[in-house]
């Protein structure tokens, strides 16, 4: 067991600070890792504060690391000292569920283990994230890096960048496909990316008019404003998907209405409050309302090697440790483009 | 044209009553037939006072009907006359966007011609249901009938049948899967036969003790009273499929949270307000919420073989036309096991 620098939520209602807190020591099948970056997530922000009513304080959060592997345990086969790793959402799972062994560990059905806040069977407690000088995790759960990206934006991946391309990928998108993209955010940014490099025609929705030179910018071929109720129904019937990256509430049904027959409009997004669904777009045209979450250890690994060979990040601001609790108010106001992501050298 | 009596519904708030109606000559592609069963569907109801808010006066409501082929046009190749067929919801579409030629009618993107309440494109007004003495059909829109099979119990396959199959073949349930079918009422008893036929493992979900037994002798493996949430909860993530037969309001997400990873919970049935539909049991295994619409021409037919094949009928209460009126009473509190089929003898 270490000691180790951190940056904690100490109550829900008590702004971020500095703490120290203990890692274990190497098993013999864990990477210890010097984080370098650290993404900020909506997540952080809700466990942080309690919002989802679970929290466990100190809370450390952190779930989009990027960094440097500084020792490894005898028994440690995929990682070396001085290798570019990452670490997302999950640092462990029951690794025997038939979920698991498919490669799907965020369905475990047993419960994966969080990067924080789960309930760590070393130390016990609770595990603790990326808003931390150094993290021990099992190798099956540590994502190679290439070392031809940008780091501070490639942290973001590993979130936000895996929860859009699972159900991308999951759902086949690729060219002579038209997709919908709801939303211009963390998230949002990442699936209009994604989807443009698979190759679909790319639509993205946004309720804002000043956002639509950026998301051309970011590959998107058309822009509709939500709002405008006529520019939404000139494209009725026309999507093979449609992926919702919007927490807020806001109406589903709009967005049924323009997928085609056996179309899924699948949720990346949770929206705190039950969404009210019509039953007629369904019925109608064979239509699905789906969800997906964030995606397995392989395919995380996939879509970094995919964004290394295509050159794909995400759009960051990189911060300092201590204007943590700032970056949080802004982000609720959707001040930024389109992720803060945090130089673990500033703690 | 020609004279042909027929029950019609002459506003939304009086009872159905005799009437006499126009029915055109064959066309060359037309088949006439002489109607011996009508099946009674919710929708009749629904329709016969307006619920849906488009009914146009008077309303001839059918769309169950089997009957025999008094006539064809002179390009029929199909039927003959004395051919015993079937008449379901649809009597025409466009025949040719995708989805028609796909065989898939039922989701035509021009909108189909439903077999009564629809535009009629040859005499005006609108289309004219089975609750007649015959009825005259393009030849495309009309399916063989065995006679294998009491016609009575096969009417309400052309609604009530096709509008279960269709899910369950287009989901390809079959032998070691675990089918749920929630609701044992004209659509429920169906779904309970197929899946059953098909080779799934069933279960039954009904809030009614009473019908424990009877879902057993037509096909269910288990019964679950879905008011009991200790039961529901053993059966949590087991389900490779669920079909919604219920029309009622009812809480879809304690259905959702039965499914497996990647299942499905596909709605036949219409509640006519929004439904409450959480996130979060979507987000958690990458589960869907679908809906069917009856189905194609095509699937039809291959239906109605698969029930001449494997004996499968409809369980019904055969009732003579002068009791329809009462019978759509007794349909609303769900007193028929478990459909109306009228003797269209008795008109």
């Amino acid at each position: 067991m270490f000691r180790c620098e951190a940056y904690a939520a100490p109550a829900h209602d008590k702004p971020l600070a500095s703490l120290t807190i203990d890692r274990r020591d190497v098993t013999p099948e864990d990477v210890q890792i010097d984080i370098l970056y650290c993404g900020v997530c909506h997540s952080d922000l809700h466990m942080a504060r309690n919002e989802w009513g679970f929290s466990s304080y100190p809370v450390v959060p952190g779930h989009e690391i990027v960094g440097r592997v500084s020792k490894v345990g005898a028994a440690v086969t995929k990682f070396k000292e001085g290798d570019l790793v990452g670490v997302g959402c999950m640092v462990d799972s029951c690794r025997t569920c038939s979920n698991c062994q498919e490669g799907l560990e965020q369905y475990c059905e047993v419960g994966n283990i969080q990067t924080y806040g789960s309930p760590d069977k070393h130390l016990g407690g609770t595990t603790h994230g990326g808003y931390s000088k150094s993290i021990v995790v099992y190798e099956g759960f540590v994502l190679r890096i290439s070392d031809k990206l940008d780091l501070a934006a490639t942290a973001p991946l590993l979130c936000a960048g895996i929860t859009t391309w699972s159900p991308l990928r999951h759902w086949k998108v690729g060219p002579g496909q038209k997709v919908g993209i709801v939303g211009l955010g963390g998230l949002g940014h990442m699936g209009v990316k994604f989807a443009h490099a698979l190759g679909a025609h790319v639509v993205l929705f946004t309720t804002s008019a000043s956002k639509v030179e950026d998301a051309k910018r970011l590959g998107a071929n058309e822009v509709v404003i939500s709002k405008n109720a006529d520019e939404m129904a000139a494209h009725a019937q026309s999507f093979d998907f449609i992926l919702d990256c919007v927490s807020a509430e806001h109406d589903m049904n709009a967005y049924l209405e323009l997928l085609k027959r056996d179309g899924t409009l699948c949720l990346v997004g949770a929206p705190e409050k039950p969404m009210s669904v019509h039953a007629f777009p369904l019925l109608m045209a064979r239509r699905r309302l789906a969800g997906s979450g964030i995606g397995g250890i392989a395919e995380t690994q996939e879509m970094l090697d995919f964004c290394a060979e295509h050159g794909i990040t995400s759009d960051v601001e990189v911060i300092d440790i201590k204007d943590i609790n700032a970056a949080y108010e802004r982000m609720l106001k959707s001040d930024v483009k389109y992720r803060f992501t945090i130089d673990m050298n500033s703690l």
